[in-house]
């Protein structure tokens, strides 16, 4: 399953990458830049759903490894993604309700890689990631998730909250993570159900939460705010757990 | 409660760091040193239980910053440590039986620090740590604890086994972090507790869960080993919340 991390530099190396079907996680391209290999670049970006980031080429040659980059660098993922159906698949193919974790911006690598682990060992069924403002699957998360990124699929979506409203229609319950939420013993989490965690910084996003049909507080009895994004995570996949047994 | 991270170079300035109360997490002397002010050192760190390594030149260096190190370095503790009696202090106050997270060489300081946040919002009154092979409360500790260090106290003992024998007196009861134990949610957990927590590598060691009187296990569906280390104390710490309330 495993290809290497790769920096992609310059426009014919980044247009085969594409082509070759490669995952590129991140495309920066030099900000003005609207000729002929640059427009072929961001078509087959669009195609593949890619983000595209225009940048100075100040920010290009801080990027670049070969200082050859023709003002086009891409980042490619060092896994290969599933998709979502994947998921959904290997529940049904164990006989257990689905049980995904979802991750609203998360943009620590070791936070992806801890979580990651957690949901293979939780019994998760996948991880779903958005495309944009989060981190893809580097060479630190797969190191970070010991192993479970061999095992565990890996999602990327484009936009969470669709990906919500789609999985809801299949019958799949939404819990997010937060502090104003009801205690999480008191919740039926047995269910079908995707595990919402936000970001370290700002939590679940607010069109995130409006989508989801719960929300599940963590106890807290200290003086600080929040635990750590993989620690909440493995707490609520925990209680998902204790309730399904 | 915050005196900067400080790393100590010189014989003079290390003595008076001993001398001052400062705490010292490590001391580095050249080995075949053995004049006058390196035995007052010497007799100093063993008042004050200090680990001594002795090191080659050449390590000094690399360690020095000033390159004036007098073949004498010292890193001295970002923050202060508690006591333990301090912890049951705590708990006394709180009317809450004891309740205190154990680390058996905890040496990832970003794991340090979590389990510093996960024990202040889990209502834990301390946490324990040794002083051989383990991280100190670095600056690295500091911040990924979010705060917490300055709330929950944290304790740093010669013999983590000796502690445990030592708190069991006074009618404290010790659950390990294993495998191969018991599924936490068949364990009472709501006495006064001490949740202990092995290394990433190699788990607790024999010793200590020797002297433990529960071994917890985290019911684990995967592929893979083991959780995070810093997650499976989050997992155990909120199981003991969850049977508490």
């Amino acid at each position: 399953m495993r290809y290497e991390e790769l920096t992609i530099e310059g426009r014919n190396a980044v247009l085969e990458a594409f082509r070759s079907g490669k995952t590129i996680d991140k495309l920066f391209i030099l900000e003005g830049c609207q000729d002929g290999p640059v427009r072929s670049i961001t078509r087959e970006a669009r195609k593949h759903d890619t983000i595209v980031n225009f940048v100075t080429k100040e920010r290009l040659d801080q990027l670049s490894e070969t200082k050859k980059h023709q003002g086009v660098i891409a980042f490619a993922a060092a896994y290969k993604y599933a998709e979502v159906e994947d998921m959904l698949k290997l529940a049904e193919e164990k006989g257990e309700p689905p049980f995904l974790i979802l991750l609203d911006n998360i943009e620590d690598p070791h936070n992806l890689g801890a979580i990651i682990r957690t949901a293979n060992l939780a019994g998760a069924h996948g991880v779903i990631i958005p495309k944009r403002r989060a981190v893809g699957l580097t060479a630190t998360v797969a190191k970070t998730s010991a192993g479970a990124i061999n095992y565990t699929p890996v999602a990327k979506v484009t936009n969470l909250s669709n990906t919500i409203k789609e999985l809801k229609e299949k019958g799949m319950w939404f819990v997010c993570a937060d502090m104003d939420g009801t205690v999480m013993y008191e919740l039926d989490l047995k269910g079908p159900i995707g595990l919402v965690i936000g970001s370290e910084g700002e939590g679940v996003s607010k069109l995130v939460k409006e989508n989801c049909d719960f929300t599940a507080a963590i106890p807290m009895a200290g003086e600080i705010d929040s635990l750590n994004a993989s620690v909440a995570a493995g707490v609520l996949a925990y209680e998902i757990v204790r309730q399904r047994m």
